[in-house]
């Protein structure tokens, strides 16, 4: 996803420099001057480029100015504190789950509404409560079947994290699949650096993620995973893993049109734009297999802001409407001029929704 | 209120520029460049300005982009024909109300509700819908003895008006006050040209105004009315009406600290902002007498943006917290440098809300 396909996210953008002046209580004329600094950058600056990397350029002002590298600190640790107290009650319903994997899925997807990047705050309470309530919903989108068969045969996993808090979710979501899977090796990739409150190596180590586990980051101080922008490490233990868990907006605005057989994304679609591009209702809870139809790069068609009806499905959409889809698996993708792209008509996709758990989390 | 003291709105203007171009249908390059230049525009210009007046000018970017002097002209047209096809629901309700001043001046401050300046877009089910809940809610802050009383002994009144559709339920709340003071002088006044979906003359015209009213225009191609940019006509005007009824957020915006001891703003607060400097919760419907507390310009301190959860006040909340205040009526205001403007310390005002209607419109 590009800027200059999803102009709608530049208003965030601007959003998240008004709203850090009140977060970070700077005076008003530093506050005045991070707004300024970020419209002008935004004016000026090629829009060929995704949300994250254009949102880790206008995080960098707010350090900058605010004279504080990691203004999210506090937040973070008490998310990552507020999660670890719902751990125990987590932990016994994916125990007493008839299905603990599908359970676990929608644990993580929910816990990717612990998020401060579109609102620069973070009401736990209220977050405790919409993750309750998201608890109880389906999928949108749900490619299960192909997970579990991936995870089965898989020989490395990589679980790509996204914010603090959300990643003791994670963790669990991992423990579960362990379970199923004693001595598969997982690595757990975070952030090069602090940005936005995503999760960087303190963040995971307060997570309590078990000491078997790889921590690993990405390089680079960007609320998302682009190839080019983070280290050949990254993108080598990406390679090589069998199975890519990819949580959160920031990783699928980044990864949602690179080549890997077995990518998911797991998320919530927070915002309209996000969401018209997973062909989902803003607010669904999403497990997609990466592949064509999944988002990623548009082309000039302009395909991520059709107004077309057909391509808006909501979470009861139950079938795929091109049911030879998901027997094929990913389709094959397209290279082009060096970059990973895939062909711009989206085969949209989807799969049975699993039941709602008809239980709070 | 100004730029500085509500950066937020500058969020809103940016969206205004990227919902313009799905809007207009504008080329990718068209909607770019409009996107960009509003961008460059709010990064670079003084913020000691209205969010009206900054609006108008990246309005005129929007027309002189588009090529397009009136992009709302069909929005308005279908807005005033949604409401003329209400009007007779409107009238024999306002006919057999109790209380007809009472009814019209909600039906008024629900058919602000008739506006597409924040989205770009009109969804007149979507509006109708909104209105008959709003019909059913009671106002945030109602000043109706005050207006009651200044309406008996009025000589002249001038309804300063804001958006076309709008403009029709504005029609009635005039009708019923002209029911209980025949022959009494009105003048309604419309902006001086096309600006997003404010009414204009032809707007005026269209929505069936008795040719026995005046219709004035401000001069000023402006969604509010600030008193250095209308005409000396237009001012003059307001200053000759005993009564002012002011509708909308616009019109707040630019007059809400200047004196005049018989004005009324009449509106439903559409966004945080607005509502805050209101001191009600937003979507809450306001009848207030203009004077020290209703917001306008802030002092330094910063007021308008103060998280004091005293400042901010629910519908529920139905006596004054300074109970000489309403005995008192407008205090004095003080002249600054020849710019009319009031005391910066906010001293809150509410009155007893009027009891919902307990129907729909």
């Amino acid at each position: 996803m590009l800027i200059r396909d999803l102009p709608d996210c530049l208003v965030c953008l601007c959003r998240q420099a008004v709203e850090a002046g009140r977060f970070l209580d700077l005076t008003r004329e530093v506050r005045e001057g991070l707004i300024r600094q970020t419209l002008a950058h935004l004016a000026g600056r090629s829009w060929d480029v995704s949300p994250p990397e254009i949102a880790a350029e206008t995080q960098e002002f707010m350090r900058r100015l605010s004279g504080n590298d990691d203004p999210y600190r506090a937040i973070k640790q008490a998310s990552t504190e507020a999660a670890l107290a719902l751990w125990p009650r987590w932990e016994a319903k994916a125990l007493s789950h008839p299905d603990p994997l599908a359970w676990a899925l929608r644990l993580s997807a929910a816990g990717n509404l612990i998020d401060c990047g579109p609102t620069g705050s973070l009401d736990l309470a209220a977050i405790r409560q919409r993750m309750d309530f998201a608890l109880r919903q389906p999928f949108g989108v749900v490619d299960l079947e192909p997970l579990r068969d991936l995870l089965a045969k898989a020989g490395r996993l990589l679980l790509l994290a996204d914010n603090a808090g959300e990643l003791v979710a994670d963790r669990l979501l991992l423990e579960v699949i362990e379970r199923a899977r004693p001595g598969l090796p997982i690595t757990v990739m975070v952030r090069g650096g602090p940005v936005l409150n995503d999760a960087i190596r303190e963040d995971a180590v307060a997570s309590g993620l078990p000491a078997r586990w790889s921590i690993a980051d990405s390089g680079a101080r960007i609320p998302g995973f682009p190839p080019a922008a983070v280290s050949p490490g990254a993108r080598e233990a990406f390679r090589q893993a069998d199975v890519v868990i990819a949580k959160g907006q920031g990783n699928w605005e980044t990864l949602g049109a690179v080549p890997h057989a077995g990518l998911f994304f797991l998320l919530t679609a927070k915002c309209p734009a996000v969401a018209a591009g997973l062909d989902v209702e803003t607010g669904a809870a999403v497990l997609r297999l990466a592949g064509p139809g999944t988002g990623g790069r548009t082309a000039d068609t302009g395909a991520a802001e059709s107004e077309d009806p057909a391509r808006r499905t909501g979470p009861s959409r139950a079938l795929s409407d091109d049911p030879a889809r998901s027997a094929e698996g990913p389709r094959p993708v397209v290279s082009k001029g060096g970059e990973s792209t895939v062909e711009g008509s989206a085969s949209r996709m989807s799969s049975p929704a699993i039941p709602s758990t008809g239980e709070d989390g």
